[in-house]
């Protein structure tokens, strides 16, 4: 087993295990110890099939190739129970440009198989976006006049996870307890994502580059492209994370998976509940009333099987509260 | 008529009609011009009734004075199919103090009539805020141990709107097409929020002054608390306005209220993609793929009776893009 | 104040005030005395503006006259707190033929003002139905095949309720805890429709005719007609009825109307959990045991502006328990 | 590979591999030829281990042991594209009690780990009911009072289904496009229920018998029970079907299972329509037509992780359509 390396262009044939579509039910391409530095790369969330200006989702075969995952790594370290936390030290576009789409029923403002309706589908587009790392930008060129925007580039995986508890085995689409396809911008270079672990070695995945992503994705996909990713790993023995936790300098956050979207807030807001009474000493009604008051929530996405939304608290609010330990510093320094 | 002024203690049995518990079937307290501004104040959302720090939300009769609204303001030059521009000049807490509180069977994180199971309610709790105007602090201190946080004094109105359409009444505690109990952080000073006018007059009401509050308003209440507020007015004729929109010096927003969660995304986002359509002259599908990069999409409550979740838009990509004919700026003028 | 007399066809220039499209919100137009019978016509939900096989629902303008209701009326021994009994005597559709409809984002199937997306609206359609009473049967023509369906007749009103409750004011088109347009089948000839008073006299209104319906109203509309229909009144004093009861030879139920559609099960299933404690005399959870095995629950309609889900529990296992006082069998006597 | 026989009381230790908890990702246990018949014995969802009146759910330790299925069976003459055709020729109660109970956050009308709050559990219960086959009853006994109650025996199968698409491996306590748990009532003797192939042989599952079930399942658990069933298979080659539906004489039925319930109705009803418009040859929109006049529509379960729909359609109204090329009657012969 060795860290698998994408050449481009990539050839699906030579090396068809080269990927992986689901989380759970694969086995470990490679092993990473924890503490540990992981450096590889992702391929985009269509494979890299959808690669010219000119295309249309439909002039690919994308049925088998949607949102492939780097990965599963196993971190011997980790033992079920206990708490994998993953540092993105870096996040770089591999190439200069990136893609998003329409794809038939697939998005927030359409109907999907989750809503169906008997409504025709939105037409199917596909914007080639150029990524200028120099200048930090991606640009978006509108299709049906000459508007043109300059976007911020922001970096960011959508895609992170574990293999699921009680054996389940879920598709690279589906954000959920094990992370997943949460699809929150959040998780870009600098943050450290906590992920309970269900299984031994925890088996890692992660993939689906962003360039940048707006909070909801509501076309259902972002500035899709591959990455040259350095994630760091540790991992914290014997906590277990209910749901994805991440912290970045600033910030604490929890996140809920679900439908309807109230759920997934319910499940975002009573983990920082939770997490807030654990790390203060307060009672939980405390904490409710702090968290209340406190959270910035942002919607990650609306448009996956089922949506994620994330809570967030200011660090400065906390009062130098023990979080993890404080392993995101030291993270930091791998 | 003239413009309510609220002496304080205030003697409901002398004035029982000073203040309004719905949008609409209300005849208007005062009339004001457009363009004009308005000086008055606003009583918390418990009427002034929860006002010590030894008080439950029970030791009250809160019946029937839940969420008074200063209003509703007759403004004549407000026809229905027109857009009534509000801007917030200041929000100023008149007291020292603010409440928030646990009721039972009320907030995101236990069952409410609209969500019921059979299980018993949170208990009772109410926390006492200090507000301090000069260092710009709301105080929380726990109700069960000994901690205590300094968090930013951020005063805002948690409901703005106007009479709904079709002669319809709801009441102040509900957020929808014609604003009302949106609960947003956004409608702090220096925004402006425009509404649908669907009648003679508009009928202006706002209230529930929040010194604070989180995204969401988990417990179901911020710190509430008792405003001075200046507003100004404007008209915009012949353009209706469908879901409340806000513009800041920084974005431009929709507003989305419905149940379940992901139904007040959807119409925040629809309404964005379609202003976006507007003031850029862009197709509908590459206004959507702008949005879709570009938003920022914060829950504002999720404890009403129906929810509501706004987009937000960086004006900074709109390369001067005409807003309402650039009303903002000047109602900042008035 | 008389009882309201339809003369066909309808001159609504001549009696302008002669249908209510409110629930709440206006004067009462007869008073009714309980115990009483009231004999009335209503009309259909288009108000007769749709009434040939060759129209679309655009050919008419339907804007202000959508689901008209007849009433209300003043129940002089309804007082707030009480609970108004309606036994639905006979509902005989006046004309042979009634309309179903496809209005432009109207409907179960496709995306609509609550759930919007950015697709095209499905095509308009107008399906004209022979009603033939004498069979039993109403008659569905397809429009683009030869094919014919003959269903049962099986007449019964959608709409059914008094003024909400804190002077509120809501369109005829929406269903909540006052009634309103619940769009159950189970509201035929034979029912006793139980609803909480909120206001002096009750302020009763009706309407919305179907000649049959199917269970969620998928398409928005059954078959729509206007009937002439005989209902009893009576009061059961000084109890009160939180959300829409119905009693039939054979069932009791509970309705409740909210989204997500899961949040009117809850509702309704609650409220069955309570009532089977207080007629039974069992604990609360027994009873949530007991209705958890002998429950049936259709949904109502998933298309109105709330849906409304249906908790029915056969009377046969309930060993004779205490409904009302037995108003139901009182009733159909009148 | 043989068919499971079920030696009571039941060795985990001694066979552990004789039961199952996902559909998908285990091996076969046996294979059985179609068309062909199987006849063999089910746990109930509790693995045996409730069953004593004296019990709390609590006193057995269940973690690991919900919903076990037996099977998963090889039909070798199912492909990936085919639907397999599973008909339900007898479901007896093995024993002469089954239970139901209430678990700590778990059923329609309490706080879940998908809709969390911060409230307490409902408490713990466990009713164990006395099945009688001969008298067709099972009979409730409250735990608070002397009540009790003779319900219908009417034994079902709460959980059946296949391995599910793209790899994925789904606990056996969660329904979908695969089958899985359902729990609807109308899969009891005498139904066929039609299943999409995704994997060789298929790989059937099912399990979680109740002795009746109320429409939605309101505490979460039905009469549990262990079965003696025999089932018959058959395979419809080159015909998939997107979501189980169910024929008996009466009725065909679509099924949906999705959050919010909604969207399990839209699923149900949308399938509903193609698959009349298919089998009449009536257009998709007067096929939408016919199934908003003629559906019934129950809820079957609001307590899985994800909720189940019912659409039924009288058969009666058909004209007698070709439904799968009258395998359903072909079945009954087996």
């Amino acid at each position: 087993m060795s860290v698998p390396h994408i050449d481009y262009p990539v050839d699906f044939d030579q090396d068809p295990g080269l990927l992986t579509f689901t989380f759970g039910g694969k086995d470990a391409v490679a092993e990473v110890p924890a503490p540990g530095t992981l450096s590889t790369s992702t391929l985009d969330a269509f494979a890299g099939r959808l690669n010219r200006p000119d295309m249309l989702p439909s002039d690919a075969d994308l049925q088998g190739y949607l949102n492939p995952q780097t990965g599963p790594f196993f971190i011997p370290q980790a033992h079920p129970g206990d708490t994998l936390a993953v540092h993105f030290k870096s996040i770089v576009p591999h190439f200069d440009f990136g893609v998003s789409t329409l794809i038939h029923f697939f998005g927030a403002l359409t109907s999907t198989p989750q809503t169906p309706t008997l409504q025709d589908p939105l037409p199917e587009r596909l914007w080639y976006y150029g990524i200028d790392t120099a200048k930090g930008t991606v640009t978006l060129n509108a299709k049906e006049s000459a508007h043109s925007f300059d976007f911020a580039l922001d970096p960011m995986h959508g895609t992170v996870g574990v293999a699921p508890a009680k054996n389940e085995v879920h598709s690279s689409l589906t954000p959920g307890a094990w992370g997943g396809n949460m699809d929150t911008p959040e998780l870009r270079a600098g943050a450290t994502c906590y992920l309970g672990v269900n299984v031994e070695g925890a088996l890692f995945n992660f993939g689906d580059g962003h360039a940048r992503q707006g909070e909801g994705e509501s076309c259902g996909t972002a500035v899709e492209t591959a990455m040259d990713s350095t994630v760091a790993f540790d991992v914290v023995s014997n906590y277990y994370t209910p749901w994805p936790r991440i912290e970045t300098d600033e910030f604490i956050m929890t996140t809920g998976s679900m439908r309807p979207m109230e759920d997934a807030y319910r499940i975002a807001h009573t983990e920082m509940v939770h997490w807030i009474s654990e790390i203060t000493g307060m009672s939980k009604l405390d904490s409710y009333q702090f968290v209340s008051q406190a959270a910035l929530t942002p919607v990650a996405n609306a448009v996956d099987t089922v949506y994620t939304v994330v809570c967030k608290i200011p660090k400065a609010l906390l009062g130098g509260a023990d979080v993890y330990g404080g392993i995101h510093e030291k993270l930091k320094t791998y």
